[in-house]
Protein backbone atom coordinates (compact mmCIF):
# COMPACT_ATOMS: atom_id res chain seq x y z
CA UNK A 1 0.00 0.00 0.00
CA UNK A 2 1.27 3.39 -0.84
CA UNK A 3 0.97 6.58 1.58
CA UNK A 4 0.57 9.43 0.16
CA UNK A 5 -0.06 13.33 1.56
CA UNK A 6 -0.19 15.19 -1.57
CA UNK A 7 -2.51 15.57 -4.60
CA UNK A 8 0.29 15.03 -7.63
CA UNK A 9 1.10 11.71 -5.51
CA UNK A 10 -2.01 10.31 -6.26
CA UNK A 11 -2.33 11.43 -9.87
CA UNK A 12 0.71 9.69 -10.14
CA UNK A 13 -0.07 6.30 -8.94
CA UNK A 14 -3.43 6.29 -10.50
CA UNK A 15 -2.00 6.89 -13.71
CA UNK A 16 -0.06 4.35 -12.98
CA UNK A 17 -2.92 2.06 -12.22
CA UNK A 18 -4.61 3.19 -15.17
CA UNK A 19 -2.24 2.50 -17.45
CA UNK A 20 -1.75 -1.05 -15.78
CA UNK A 21 -5.87 -1.30 -17.08
CA UNK A 22 -6.92 -1.08 -13.77
CA UNK A 23 -10.68 0.11 -12.66
CA UNK A 24 -10.63 2.41 -9.85
CA UNK A 25 -12.65 3.02 -7.01
CA UNK A 26 -12.21 5.65 -4.19
CA UNK A 27 -13.39 5.27 -0.79
CA UNK A 28 -13.29 8.90 1.08
CA UNK A 29 -13.83 8.45 5.02
CA UNK A 30 -12.56 10.93 7.99
CA UNK A 31 -10.34 8.20 9.52
CA UNK A 32 -10.83 6.50 12.51
CA UNK A 33 -11.61 3.59 10.74
CA UNK A 34 -13.96 1.23 11.76
CA UNK A 35 -15.96 -2.33 10.40
CA UNK A 36 -18.31 0.05 8.63
CA UNK A 37 -15.23 1.76 6.54
CA UNK A 38 -13.60 -1.75 5.88
CA UNK A 39 -16.82 -3.15 4.70
CA UNK A 40 -16.94 -0.96 1.91
CA UNK A 41 -12.94 -2.19 0.59
CA UNK A 42 -14.57 -6.00 0.94
CA UNK A 43 -17.79 -4.72 -0.82
CA UNK A 44 -15.87 -3.45 -4.06
CA UNK A 45 -13.98 -7.21 -3.92
CA UNK A 46 -17.07 -9.31 -2.88
CA UNK A 47 -18.84 -8.57 -6.55
CA UNK A 48 -15.43 -8.97 -8.33
CA UNK A 49 -13.83 -12.54 -8.71
CA UNK A 50 -10.37 -12.84 -7.17
CA UNK A 51 -8.74 -11.60 -10.77
CA UNK A 52 -11.32 -9.09 -11.15
CA UNK A 53 -10.19 -7.67 -7.14
CA UNK A 54 -6.82 -7.44 -9.09
CA UNK A 55 -7.90 -5.54 -11.70
CA UNK A 56 -9.30 -2.78 -9.37
CA UNK A 57 -7.33 -0.22 -7.55
CA UNK A 58 -8.51 0.97 -4.54
CA UNK A 59 -7.94 4.41 -3.16
CA UNK A 60 -9.47 5.13 0.66
CA UNK A 61 -8.89 8.88 1.64
CA UNK A 62 -8.30 9.88 5.36
CA UNK A 63 -8.97 13.70 6.02
CA UNK A 64 -11.08 15.31 9.23
CA UNK A 65 -12.89 18.24 6.64
CA UNK A 66 -12.75 21.60 8.73
CA UNK A 67 -15.54 22.51 6.05
CA UNK A 68 -18.00 20.30 6.90
CA UNK A 69 -17.91 21.10 10.71
CA UNK A 70 -19.49 23.97 11.95
CA UNK A 71 -18.58 26.25 14.74
CA UNK A 72 -19.12 24.08 18.30
CA UNK A 73 -19.04 21.12 16.22
CA UNK A 74 -16.35 18.76 17.42
CA UNK A 75 -13.82 19.29 14.78
CA UNK A 76 -10.93 19.02 17.43
CA UNK A 77 -12.24 15.99 19.59
CA UNK A 78 -13.24 14.15 16.20
CA UNK A 79 -10.99 10.59 16.73
CA UNK A 80 -7.60 10.80 14.71
CA UNK A 81 -5.61 7.23 14.39
CA UNK A 82 -3.59 7.69 11.29
CA UNK A 83 -1.30 4.34 12.59
CA UNK A 84 -3.91 2.62 13.60
CA UNK A 85 -5.73 3.60 9.95
CA UNK A 86 -2.93 2.88 7.81
CA UNK A 87 -2.69 -0.59 9.70
CA UNK A 88 -6.25 -1.43 9.25
CA UNK A 89 -6.39 0.15 5.42
CA UNK A 90 -3.00 -2.24 4.74
CA UNK A 91 -4.59 -5.43 5.98
CA UNK A 92 -8.10 -4.74 3.75
CA UNK A 93 -5.49 -4.77 0.60
CA UNK A 94 -6.17 -0.73 0.27
CA UNK A 95 -4.09 -0.02 -2.89
CA UNK A 96 -3.37 3.51 -2.14
CA UNK A 97 -4.43 5.69 1.17
CA UNK A 98 -4.56 9.31 0.94
CA UNK A 99 -3.78 11.64 3.61
CA UNK A 100 -4.00 15.38 2.71
CA UNK A 101 -3.41 18.35 5.24
CA UNK A 102 -6.22 20.56 5.34
CA UNK A 103 -3.25 23.16 3.26
CA UNK A 104 -3.37 20.59 0.46
CA UNK A 105 -7.12 20.50 0.04
CA UNK A 106 -7.75 24.23 1.02
CA UNK A 107 -4.05 26.30 -0.54
CA UNK A 108 -4.55 29.91 1.04
CA UNK A 109 -7.04 31.95 -1.42
CA UNK A 110 -9.59 28.94 -1.89
CA UNK A 111 -12.92 30.27 -2.33
CA UNK A 112 -15.02 27.72 -4.39
CA UNK A 113 -17.64 25.70 -2.40
CA UNK A 114 -20.43 23.31 -4.29
CA UNK A 115 -24.14 23.88 -2.91
CA UNK A 116 -26.89 21.37 -3.07
CA UNK A 117 -29.84 23.21 -3.07
CA UNK A 118 -32.91 21.24 -1.64
CA UNK A 119 -31.71 17.83 -0.90
CA UNK A 120 -29.32 19.91 1.86
CA UNK A 121 -31.90 21.61 3.55
CA UNK A 122 -33.65 19.79 6.00
CA UNK A 123 -32.98 17.00 8.24
CA UNK A 124 -28.99 17.09 9.20
CA UNK A 125 -28.61 20.19 6.99
CA UNK A 126 -31.26 22.06 8.98
CA UNK A 127 -29.54 21.29 12.23
CA UNK A 128 -25.75 21.98 10.64
CA UNK A 129 -26.12 24.75 8.25
CA UNK A 130 -23.18 24.88 6.03
CA UNK A 131 -22.53 20.54 6.77
CA UNK A 132 -23.30 19.69 2.97
CA UNK A 133 -21.40 22.57 1.03
CA UNK A 134 -18.78 21.37 3.12
CA UNK A 135 -18.94 17.89 2.28
CA UNK A 136 -20.06 18.46 -1.44
CA UNK A 137 -16.83 20.96 -1.77
CA UNK A 138 -14.28 18.43 -0.40
CA UNK A 139 -15.86 15.21 -2.16
CA UNK A 140 -16.24 17.17 -5.74
CA UNK A 141 -12.10 17.77 -4.91
CA UNK A 142 -11.51 14.10 -3.95
CA UNK A 143 -13.68 13.18 -6.98
CA UNK A 144 -11.59 15.77 -9.31
CA UNK A 145 -8.14 13.88 -7.70
CA UNK A 146 -8.45 10.76 -8.27
CA UNK A 147 -10.98 10.27 -11.07
CA UNK A 148 -12.19 7.32 -9.99
CA UNK A 149 -14.81 4.94 -11.84
CA UNK A 150 -16.83 4.30 -8.76
CA UNK A 151 -17.07 6.09 -5.18
CA UNK A 152 -18.53 4.24 -2.39
CA UNK A 153 -20.40 5.66 0.83
CA UNK A 154 -22.26 4.10 3.45
CA UNK A 155 -25.62 4.08 4.39
CA UNK A 156 -25.38 5.58 7.34
CA UNK A 157 -25.05 8.79 6.13
CA UNK A 158 -27.91 8.52 3.77
CA UNK A 159 -29.01 12.13 3.44
CA UNK A 160 -25.37 12.23 2.64
CA UNK A 161 -25.34 9.75 0.11
CA UNK A 162 -28.68 11.18 -1.50
CA UNK A 163 -26.74 15.04 -1.56
CA UNK A 164 -23.45 13.58 -3.43
CA UNK A 165 -26.04 11.15 -6.59
CA UNK A 166 -27.64 14.86 -7.23
CA UNK A 167 -24.23 16.46 -7.11
CA UNK A 168 -22.85 13.68 -9.61
CA UNK A 169 -25.67 14.01 -11.69
CA UNK A 170 -25.83 17.58 -11.65
CA UNK A 171 -22.02 18.56 -12.28
CA UNK A 172 -21.90 15.79 -15.06
CA UNK A 173 -19.30 13.73 -13.05
CA UNK A 174 -18.43 10.52 -15.10
CA UNK A 175 -18.35 7.70 -11.82
CA UNK A 176 -20.84 5.77 -10.34
CA UNK A 177 -21.73 6.02 -6.49
CA UNK A 178 -22.70 3.29 -4.76
CA UNK A 179 -23.78 3.06 -0.92
CA UNK A 180 -22.21 0.55 1.51
CA UNK A 181 -25.07 -1.00 3.96
CA UNK A 182 -24.76 0.57 7.32
CA UNK A 183 -22.71 -2.11 9.47
CA UNK A 184 -24.17 -2.75 13.09
CA UNK A 185 -22.97 -3.52 16.62
CA UNK A 186 -25.11 -7.18 18.28
CA UNK A 187 -27.52 -4.37 19.74
CA UNK A 188 -28.20 -2.83 16.54
CA UNK A 189 -26.08 0.16 16.95
CA UNK A 190 -24.94 1.81 13.71
CA UNK A 191 -21.00 1.62 13.65
CA UNK A 192 -19.72 5.27 13.88
CA UNK A 193 -16.42 7.12 14.61
CA UNK A 194 -18.76 9.09 17.05
CA UNK A 195 -19.65 6.42 19.37
CA UNK A 196 -16.21 6.32 20.99
CA UNK A 197 -17.67 9.62 22.74
CA UNK A 198 -20.18 7.19 24.24
CA UNK A 199 -19.97 5.70 27.63
CA UNK A 200 -21.12 2.45 28.58
CA UNK A 201 -24.31 3.47 29.93
CA UNK A 202 -25.13 6.04 26.62
CA UNK A 203 -24.15 2.61 24.34
CA UNK A 204 -27.17 1.15 25.66
CA UNK A 205 -29.37 3.80 25.22
CA UNK A 206 -27.99 4.41 21.73
CA UNK A 207 -28.79 0.92 20.69
CA UNK A 208 -32.35 2.13 21.48
CA UNK A 209 -32.17 4.19 17.84
CA UNK A 210 -32.43 1.50 15.91
CA UNK A 211 -34.54 -0.71 17.96
CA UNK A 212 -36.96 2.15 17.42
CA UNK A 213 -36.55 2.61 13.68
CA UNK A 214 -37.15 -1.34 13.41
CA UNK A 215 -40.62 -0.96 15.13
CA UNK A 216 -41.61 2.11 12.99
CA UNK A 217 -40.67 0.04 10.33
CA UNK A 218 -42.81 -3.08 11.29
CA UNK A 219 -46.03 -0.50 11.73
CA UNK A 220 -45.85 0.24 8.14
CA UNK A 221 -45.27 -3.48 7.70
CA UNK A 222 -48.39 -4.14 9.35
CA UNK A 223 -50.74 -1.66 6.95
CA UNK A 224 -49.95 1.77 8.17
CA UNK A 225 -49.61 4.29 5.10
CA UNK A 226 -49.89 7.32 6.93
CA UNK A 227 -46.59 9.01 7.09
CA UNK A 228 -47.00 11.29 9.81
CA UNK A 229 -48.22 8.69 12.34
CA UNK A 230 -45.12 6.76 11.57
CA UNK A 231 -42.96 9.68 12.12
CA UNK A 232 -44.70 10.46 15.74
CA UNK A 233 -44.68 6.73 16.42
CA UNK A 234 -40.64 7.04 15.69
CA UNK A 235 -40.43 9.86 17.25
CA UNK A 236 -42.34 8.59 20.68
CA UNK A 237 -40.02 5.28 20.97
CA UNK A 238 -37.08 7.24 20.13
CA UNK A 239 -37.66 9.07 23.33
CA UNK A 240 -38.97 6.26 25.21
CA UNK A 241 -36.54 3.49 24.16
CA UNK A 242 -32.77 6.21 23.73
CA UNK A 243 -33.73 8.34 26.98
CA UNK A 244 -32.15 11.20 24.69
CA UNK A 245 -33.20 14.39 22.97
CA UNK A 246 -34.60 13.83 19.43
CA UNK A 247 -33.59 16.41 16.73
CA UNK A 248 -35.40 14.87 14.06
CA UNK A 249 -37.47 11.69 13.67
CA UNK A 250 -38.74 11.63 9.55
CA UNK A 251 -40.37 9.53 6.76
CA UNK A 252 -39.20 10.68 3.48
CA UNK A 253 -39.18 8.94 -0.22
CA UNK A 254 -36.64 7.11 -0.67
CA UNK A 255 -35.38 8.53 -3.91
CA UNK A 256 -35.02 12.39 -3.64
CA UNK A 257 -35.43 12.58 0.67
CA UNK A 258 -39.05 14.68 -0.47
CA UNK A 259 -41.72 14.68 2.58
CA UNK A 260 -44.52 12.09 1.84
CA UNK A 261 -47.93 12.21 3.30
CA UNK A 262 -48.92 8.93 2.12
CA UNK A 263 -46.39 5.93 1.87
CA UNK A 264 -47.00 3.86 -1.08
CA UNK A 265 -43.10 3.92 -2.56
CA UNK A 266 -40.30 3.30 -0.53
CA UNK A 267 -39.18 5.16 1.98
CA UNK A 268 -36.71 5.83 4.60
CA UNK A 269 -37.24 6.93 8.19
CA UNK A 270 -34.09 9.29 9.32
CA UNK A 271 -33.30 9.33 13.06
CA UNK A 272 -31.06 11.94 15.00
CA UNK A 273 -30.73 11.76 18.76
CA UNK A 274 -28.73 13.53 21.29
CA UNK A 275 -27.05 10.71 23.50
CA UNK A 276 -25.81 12.96 26.62
CA UNK A 277 -23.93 15.62 24.14
CA UNK A 278 -23.21 12.82 21.60
CA UNK A 279 -25.34 13.72 18.76
CA UNK A 280 -26.34 10.42 16.52
CA UNK A 281 -28.08 9.58 13.72
CA UNK A 282 -29.43 6.37 11.72
CA UNK A 283 -32.00 5.50 9.39
CA UNK A 284 -33.85 2.48 7.80
CA UNK A 285 -35.09 2.26 4.28
CA UNK A 286 -38.40 0.52 4.02
CA UNK A 287 -39.20 -0.43 0.43
CA UNK A 288 -43.08 -0.70 0.09
CA UNK B 1 -17.71 18.50 -37.96
CA UNK B 2 -20.07 16.48 -35.77
CA UNK B 3 -22.77 18.54 -34.06
CA UNK B 4 -24.55 16.69 -31.56
CA UNK B 5 -26.64 18.13 -28.85
CA UNK B 6 -26.29 15.31 -26.00
CA UNK B 7 -24.02 14.78 -23.67
CA UNK B 8 -23.70 11.46 -24.04
CA UNK B 9 -23.10 12.01 -27.97
CA UNK B 10 -20.14 14.42 -26.78
CA UNK B 11 -18.97 11.66 -24.21
CA UNK B 12 -18.61 9.01 -27.31
CA UNK B 13 -17.02 11.15 -29.65
CA UNK B 14 -14.48 12.54 -27.19
CA UNK B 15 -13.18 9.37 -26.21
CA UNK B 16 -12.59 8.15 -30.04
CA UNK B 17 -10.76 11.01 -30.09
CA UNK B 18 -8.79 10.19 -26.90
CA UNK B 19 -8.61 6.50 -28.49
CA UNK B 20 -6.58 7.85 -31.38
CA UNK B 21 -4.43 9.80 -28.83
CA UNK B 22 -5.68 13.63 -29.58
CA UNK B 23 -5.50 16.26 -27.14
CA UNK B 24 -8.85 17.86 -26.49
CA UNK B 25 -9.52 21.50 -26.04
CA UNK B 26 -13.10 23.16 -25.53
CA UNK B 27 -14.14 26.64 -26.16
CA UNK B 28 -16.94 27.06 -24.17
CA UNK B 29 -19.56 30.23 -26.27
CA UNK B 30 -22.60 31.73 -25.82
CA UNK B 31 -22.89 30.97 -30.20
CA UNK B 32 -23.61 34.54 -31.82
CA UNK B 33 -19.89 33.90 -32.91
CA UNK B 34 -17.74 36.87 -33.97
CA UNK B 35 -13.85 36.89 -34.74
CA UNK B 36 -12.78 36.80 -30.90
CA UNK B 37 -14.49 33.16 -30.49
CA UNK B 38 -12.73 32.04 -34.23
CA UNK B 39 -9.60 33.30 -33.07
CA UNK B 40 -9.61 30.79 -30.28
CA UNK B 41 -9.71 28.16 -32.36
CA UNK B 42 -6.62 29.47 -34.11
CA UNK B 43 -4.88 30.05 -31.21
CA UNK B 44 -5.25 26.61 -30.87
CA UNK B 45 -3.44 25.40 -34.26
CA UNK B 46 -1.02 29.14 -34.05
CA UNK B 47 0.87 27.19 -31.21
CA UNK B 48 0.85 23.87 -32.84
CA UNK B 49 2.75 22.46 -35.66
CA UNK B 50 0.01 21.44 -38.59
CA UNK B 51 0.78 18.19 -37.47
CA UNK B 52 -0.15 19.27 -34.05
CA UNK B 53 -3.24 20.58 -34.90
CA UNK B 54 -4.12 17.22 -36.23
CA UNK B 55 -3.56 15.38 -33.14
CA UNK B 56 -5.80 18.04 -31.62
CA UNK B 57 -9.66 17.73 -31.13
CA UNK B 58 -11.15 20.89 -30.78
CA UNK B 59 -14.93 21.18 -28.99
CA UNK B 60 -16.80 24.33 -29.06
CA UNK B 61 -19.78 24.14 -27.23
CA UNK B 62 -22.73 26.93 -28.18
CA UNK B 63 -25.59 27.23 -24.62
CA UNK B 64 -27.01 31.00 -23.83
CA UNK B 65 -27.13 29.60 -20.13
CA UNK B 66 -30.35 30.65 -18.74
CA UNK B 67 -28.06 30.78 -15.08
CA UNK B 68 -25.95 33.45 -15.63
CA UNK B 69 -28.30 35.78 -17.02
CA UNK B 70 -30.45 38.08 -13.67
CA UNK B 71 -33.80 38.98 -14.13
CA UNK B 72 -34.33 41.51 -16.59
CA UNK B 73 -31.10 41.28 -18.21
CA UNK B 74 -31.34 39.84 -22.19
CA UNK B 75 -31.43 35.98 -21.82
CA UNK B 76 -34.84 36.69 -24.42
CA UNK B 77 -33.06 38.73 -26.35
CA UNK B 78 -28.71 37.79 -26.85
CA UNK B 79 -28.52 36.77 -30.50
CA UNK B 80 -28.89 33.68 -31.38
CA UNK B 81 -28.61 31.89 -35.37
CA UNK B 82 -27.34 28.20 -34.65
CA UNK B 83 -27.29 27.80 -38.57
CA UNK B 84 -24.70 30.80 -38.79
CA UNK B 85 -22.51 29.48 -36.28
CA UNK B 86 -22.42 25.81 -37.26
CA UNK B 87 -21.28 27.34 -40.81
CA UNK B 88 -18.58 29.54 -39.03
CA UNK B 89 -17.29 26.56 -36.70
CA UNK B 90 -17.07 24.32 -39.86
CA UNK B 91 -14.78 26.74 -41.62
CA UNK B 92 -12.31 26.98 -38.64
CA UNK B 93 -12.37 23.22 -38.72
CA UNK B 94 -13.86 22.34 -34.83
CA UNK B 95 -14.49 18.83 -34.58
CA UNK B 96 -17.18 18.88 -32.41
CA UNK B 97 -20.03 21.30 -31.99
CA UNK B 98 -22.09 21.01 -28.78
CA UNK B 99 -25.88 22.46 -29.08
CA UNK B 100 -26.96 21.49 -25.98
CA UNK B 101 -30.92 22.19 -24.89
CA UNK B 102 -31.49 23.98 -21.60
CA UNK B 103 -33.05 20.45 -20.55
CA UNK B 104 -29.71 18.47 -21.20
CA UNK B 105 -27.89 21.05 -19.05
CA UNK B 106 -30.71 21.99 -16.37
CA UNK B 107 -32.76 18.50 -16.53
CA UNK B 108 -35.66 18.91 -13.66
CA UNK B 109 -34.73 18.48 -9.95
CA UNK B 110 -31.31 20.21 -11.28
CA UNK B 111 -30.18 22.01 -7.47
CA UNK B 112 -25.87 22.35 -7.56
CA UNK B 113 -24.28 25.32 -7.74
CA UNK B 114 -19.91 26.16 -7.77
CA UNK B 115 -20.09 29.67 -5.87
CA UNK B 116 -16.77 31.40 -6.52
CA UNK B 117 -16.45 33.61 -3.33
CA UNK B 118 -14.29 37.11 -3.18
CA UNK B 119 -13.60 37.17 -6.87
CA UNK B 120 -17.03 37.02 -8.03
CA UNK B 121 -17.99 39.46 -5.56
CA UNK B 122 -17.03 42.83 -6.92
CA UNK B 123 -17.08 44.13 -10.79
CA UNK B 124 -19.53 42.45 -12.95
CA UNK B 125 -20.26 40.26 -10.01
CA UNK B 126 -21.42 43.65 -7.92
CA UNK B 127 -23.94 44.49 -10.60
CA UNK B 128 -25.02 40.82 -12.02
CA UNK B 129 -25.69 39.02 -8.84
CA UNK B 130 -25.38 35.45 -9.03
CA UNK B 131 -23.97 35.86 -12.52
CA UNK B 132 -20.57 34.11 -11.86
CA UNK B 133 -22.05 31.22 -9.77
CA UNK B 134 -24.23 30.90 -12.97
CA UNK B 135 -21.35 30.99 -15.26
CA UNK B 136 -19.21 28.72 -12.66
CA UNK B 137 -21.66 25.54 -12.19
CA UNK B 138 -22.12 25.66 -16.64
CA UNK B 139 -18.58 25.56 -16.59
CA UNK B 140 -18.00 22.94 -14.45
CA UNK B 141 -20.71 20.98 -15.96
CA UNK B 142 -19.45 21.30 -19.74
CA UNK B 143 -15.44 20.62 -18.33
CA UNK B 144 -16.77 17.04 -16.84
CA UNK B 145 -18.40 16.06 -20.36
CA UNK B 146 -15.91 17.06 -21.98
CA UNK B 147 -12.84 16.38 -20.25
CA UNK B 148 -10.39 18.28 -21.72
CA UNK B 149 -6.93 19.06 -21.50
CA UNK B 150 -7.50 22.90 -22.04
CA UNK B 151 -10.60 24.80 -22.43
CA UNK B 152 -10.11 28.66 -23.49
CA UNK B 153 -11.60 31.77 -22.46
CA UNK B 154 -11.04 35.50 -23.86
CA UNK B 155 -10.16 38.14 -22.54
CA UNK B 156 -12.74 40.61 -23.04
CA UNK B 157 -14.71 38.71 -19.72
CA UNK B 158 -11.39 38.91 -17.50
CA UNK B 159 -13.25 38.78 -14.30
CA UNK B 160 -14.59 35.99 -15.95
CA UNK B 161 -11.57 34.22 -16.67
CA UNK B 162 -9.83 34.81 -12.90
CA UNK B 163 -13.06 33.05 -11.64
CA UNK B 164 -12.64 30.58 -13.62
CA UNK B 165 -8.91 30.33 -13.23
CA UNK B 166 -9.48 30.19 -9.39
CA UNK B 167 -12.41 28.01 -9.84
CA UNK B 168 -10.71 25.02 -11.49
CA UNK B 169 -7.48 25.14 -9.22
CA UNK B 170 -10.03 25.40 -5.97
CA UNK B 171 -11.89 22.11 -7.25
CA UNK B 172 -8.67 20.58 -8.67
CA UNK B 173 -9.93 19.96 -12.16
CA UNK B 174 -7.20 18.50 -14.17
CA UNK B 175 -6.74 20.81 -16.74
CA UNK B 176 -5.05 24.11 -18.29
CA UNK B 177 -6.77 27.66 -19.12
CA UNK B 178 -6.08 29.31 -21.78
CA UNK B 179 -6.88 32.81 -22.30
CA UNK B 180 -7.45 34.12 -25.44
CA UNK B 181 -6.52 37.86 -26.45
CA UNK B 182 -9.14 40.25 -27.41
CA UNK B 183 -10.34 40.97 -30.95
CA UNK B 184 -11.14 44.59 -31.70
CA UNK B 185 -12.88 46.47 -34.36
CA UNK B 186 -10.36 49.16 -36.28
CA UNK B 187 -11.78 51.58 -33.43
CA UNK B 188 -10.76 49.89 -30.84
CA UNK B 189 -14.31 48.78 -29.93
CA UNK B 190 -13.97 44.86 -27.99
CA UNK B 191 -15.78 42.54 -30.25
CA UNK B 192 -19.06 41.18 -28.05
CA UNK B 193 -21.92 39.35 -29.41
CA UNK B 194 -24.09 42.80 -27.81
CA UNK B 195 -22.42 44.91 -30.06
CA UNK B 196 -25.25 43.81 -32.18
CA UNK B 197 -27.39 45.66 -30.30
CA UNK B 198 -26.03 48.78 -30.97
CA UNK B 199 -27.05 51.76 -33.89
CA UNK B 200 -24.64 53.26 -35.31
CA UNK B 201 -23.98 56.78 -33.16
CA UNK B 202 -24.03 54.04 -30.56
CA UNK B 203 -20.71 52.19 -31.93
CA UNK B 204 -18.95 55.42 -32.08
CA UNK B 205 -19.37 56.16 -28.91
CA UNK B 206 -18.65 52.75 -27.52
CA UNK B 207 -15.71 52.73 -29.28
CA UNK B 208 -14.53 55.56 -26.72
CA UNK B 209 -14.16 52.72 -23.68
CA UNK B 210 -11.23 51.16 -25.20
CA UNK B 211 -9.60 54.75 -26.25
CA UNK B 212 -10.45 55.68 -22.10
CA UNK B 213 -9.00 52.05 -21.10
CA UNK B 214 -5.70 53.54 -23.64
CA UNK B 215 -5.25 56.54 -22.18
CA UNK B 216 -5.47 55.44 -18.43
CA UNK B 217 -2.82 53.46 -19.41
CA UNK B 218 -0.74 55.92 -20.90
CA UNK B 219 -0.88 57.63 -17.50
CA UNK B 220 0.60 54.59 -15.47
CA UNK B 221 3.70 54.42 -18.17
CA UNK B 222 4.71 58.21 -17.73
CA UNK B 223 4.83 56.95 -14.39
CA UNK B 224 1.39 57.80 -12.24
CA UNK B 225 1.58 54.65 -9.37
CA UNK B 226 -1.71 55.92 -7.47
CA UNK B 227 -4.06 53.64 -8.25
CA UNK B 228 -7.29 55.67 -7.29
CA UNK B 229 -6.06 58.75 -9.44
CA UNK B 230 -5.58 56.63 -12.46
CA UNK B 231 -8.71 55.53 -11.96
CA UNK B 232 -10.38 58.36 -11.52
CA UNK B 233 -9.11 59.55 -14.73
CA UNK B 234 -10.09 56.45 -16.32
CA UNK B 235 -14.17 57.29 -15.30
CA UNK B 236 -13.32 60.82 -16.04
CA UNK B 237 -12.42 59.56 -19.60
CA UNK B 238 -15.01 56.80 -19.97
CA UNK B 239 -17.70 59.69 -19.12
CA UNK B 240 -15.91 62.23 -21.90
CA UNK B 241 -15.03 59.67 -24.15
CA UNK B 242 -18.76 57.29 -24.45
CA UNK B 243 -21.27 59.64 -23.32
CA UNK B 244 -22.30 56.53 -21.55
CA UNK B 245 -23.32 55.89 -18.07
CA UNK B 246 -19.98 54.22 -16.46
CA UNK B 247 -20.99 51.35 -14.24
CA UNK B 248 -17.52 51.18 -12.91
CA UNK B 249 -13.78 52.11 -13.55
CA UNK B 250 -11.27 49.95 -11.82
CA UNK B 251 -7.57 49.09 -11.12
CA UNK B 252 -7.28 46.33 -9.54
CA UNK B 253 -4.21 43.82 -9.49
CA UNK B 254 -3.43 41.46 -12.64
CA UNK B 255 -3.13 38.28 -10.52
CA UNK B 256 -6.34 38.08 -8.23
CA UNK B 257 -8.48 41.22 -9.12
CA UNK B 258 -7.78 42.70 -5.67
CA UNK B 259 -7.71 46.17 -5.27
CA UNK B 260 -4.32 48.15 -5.45
CA UNK B 261 -3.15 51.60 -3.52
CA UNK B 262 -0.15 51.90 -5.25
CA UNK B 263 0.82 50.45 -8.07
CA UNK B 264 4.12 48.65 -8.03
CA UNK B 265 2.91 45.00 -9.99
CA UNK B 266 1.24 44.26 -13.05
CA UNK B 267 -2.85 46.08 -13.31
CA UNK B 268 -5.60 45.37 -15.36
CA UNK B 269 -7.95 48.40 -16.09
CA UNK B 270 -11.59 46.96 -15.68
CA UNK B 271 -14.67 49.28 -17.45
CA UNK B 272 -18.48 49.06 -17.46
CA UNK B 273 -20.25 50.95 -19.45
CA UNK B 274 -24.00 51.43 -20.44
CA UNK B 275 -23.98 52.93 -24.06
CA UNK B 276 -28.06 53.96 -24.74
CA UNK B 277 -29.36 50.35 -22.95
CA UNK B 278 -26.71 48.12 -24.18
CA UNK B 279 -23.65 47.27 -20.73
CA UNK B 280 -20.57 46.71 -22.56
CA UNK B 281 -17.59 45.43 -20.76
CA UNK B 282 -13.94 45.72 -21.46
CA UNK B 283 -10.41 45.72 -20.01
CA UNK B 284 -6.76 46.31 -20.39
CA UNK B 285 -3.72 44.69 -18.72
CA UNK B 286 -0.57 46.95 -18.05
CA UNK B 287 1.89 45.04 -17.13
CA UNK B 288 4.64 47.27 -14.72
Amino acid sequence: MVITEYEDGVRDNVRKARQAGKKVVLIPTMGALHEGHLSMVRLVAADESERERERTYVVMSVFVNPLQFGPGEDFAAYPRDLRRDAELARQEEVDLLFVPSAQEIYPPGSQTTVQVADLAAGLCGAARPGHFTGVATVVTKLLNIVQPDEAVFGQKDYQQFAVLERMVADLKLPLRLRLAPTVREPSGLALSSRNAYLNWEEKKQAAGIYASLRAAAELIGRGQRDAAAVADFLRGALERETRGRVEYAEVRQKKDLLPVAAISKSVVLLAAVFIGRTRLIDNLIVEV
